[in-house]
């Protein structure tokens, strides 16, 4: 008989929940998007549906329509009823016996979270510890997969060390993105941050600041910094979509912009903020 | 309320089924193992179980005992009472709300799953073809883990080319090994195949193909190929836990040996079944 074991459990593998065979467990084969609100209004819904409808594209997910997802999450949204939530999705290929090929007629999985988001003032006034990490990720970060367990790992590494964010680094040296958010360097006038390669993730968030470094008048430069640049930053600051913009002062344990959140940083958050209301 | 959606259906997130917030389905943030049995005799159970062990010790999975993994597979296998056996098993970090870091009291879920295998004499017999595919996988595939995503990718490219295996190429143009398998090459009487790097699996299936090959006369050379020297090779098999060694007969299209399974690859699967009896 074809069984299955769930922990010291024996069951027959027929009558088992499709959960149990998805193949976003099996592979990671799904792809998913953070969203979030700012006093009751979705931030950036139809940037992040554009994006996930690329990532299913890329992974050939296909017949899932776009404005399905969007009454999904709108619905959730409604129904959680927090101004401040946080709204996480993803897609899977759907359930299946483990085979790396998969069949044409898959039903894709879907599945939703909404939370109450706390917003961490704490973070924002005071700024946050970065440390770097080599990026262990795979060479299509540009796709938003639940394939994390690189992310996962740095991240906890900057957890042992204090920090708050891994900064990760390519086998060149240059930093590509954080574990789970953009990563931008203030010199002078000047912002900087990587440029969209076939390995970065498109940041929603990244595309608004850019957009908000141009409205108080820095110059944007998409150019990699590598570990030693960043380190001699005016200000440093990561970008993520559940906090927007969070000041970083301290980068693998030198302090950025004496320690406390840079000047252009700070205007960035308010500028920011423009576009939530 | 905190909620979450299944496909359409929105329930509370706090009485949802732990299985939906495995960090195996968020983040592949988990390891595994495949083994299998010939005539009722599992095979080298032992390596599997002491790779996994370093699977999980990389990924900082701990309080699993390798004993209690031993006697799951091996109660589960004789409860299915399959002769041939395809036994699956995976290990995640555990379930609980989206975070990368992860929280130290985290209780590992176990999941396994048993199928009867029926050999697949016909690609022994008349071999398989197989296409080359950019190696996209994270840089740490020395650990068996559950972020396959590329695997899967490569694989189905394979299959809209009517082929069974992809064989990833890096960055450098050299061959790492199979989405599911490792690769050989016979050269005369040379047996090559990639070293065990960081960023290849140390495959159980090799080990005893490196052993089969000393057996029966041929010099086993460590080292990568390229595509254009595996196209050139004598001979080409791939090897893979459920199958031991399947012979590769045409590679990008280019027809190998004759497009029949070659002679010491003939040799070598003899050879290999003297350690499964």
């Amino acid at each position: 008989m074809q069984i299955a074991m769930v922990d010291d459990k024996i069951l027959p593998l027929d009558g088992l929940d499709a959960v149990y065979l998805d193949r976003g467990l099996y592979f990671g084969d799904g792809v998913y998007e953070v969203l979030r609100s700012y006093e009751g209004k979705i931030f950036a819904l139809q940037e992040h549906l554009e994006r996930f409808s690329r990532s299913m594209a890329a992974i050939e997910i296909s017949g899932v329509k776009i404005e399905q997802i969007r009454k999904r999450v709108t619905e959730a949204f409604e129904t959680a009823g927090f101004a401040n939530a946080r709204i996480y999705f993803h897609i899977t290929r759907g359930s299946a016996p483990r085979e790396h090929k998969w069949a044409a007629d898959l039903k894709p999985n879907f599945f939703l979270t909404v939370n109450e988001l706390t917003d961490d003032a704490g973070s924002k006034n005071k700024g946050i510890s970065v440390s770097t990490h080599p990026d262990w990720r795979w060479k299509r970060c540009d796709i938003k997969s639940l394939n994390l367990l690189a992310n996962v790992l740095a991240r906890q590494d900057a957890a042992k060390k204090g920090c708050d964010e891994a900064i990760l680094v390519d086998e060149a040296g240059l930093i590509t993105e954080g574990a789970g958010s953009a990563f931008f360097a203030i010199f002078g006038k000047r912002l900087q941050t990587a440029a969209i390669t076939a390995n970065i993730l498109p940041s929603v968030t990244r595309k608004f600041v850019i957009q908000a470094s141009k409205n108080i008048g820095l110059e944007v430069v998409e150019k990699s910094l590598t570990p030693q640049q960043a380190s001699s930053a005016d200000e440093l600051f990561i970008g993520v979509t559940t906090k927007d913009i969070v000041p970083v002062v301290s980068f693998d344990g030198k302090s950025i912009s004496g320690g406390r959140p840079g000047r252009y940083t700070k205007m960035l958050i308010d500028e920011f903020r423009l576009f939530t209301i």
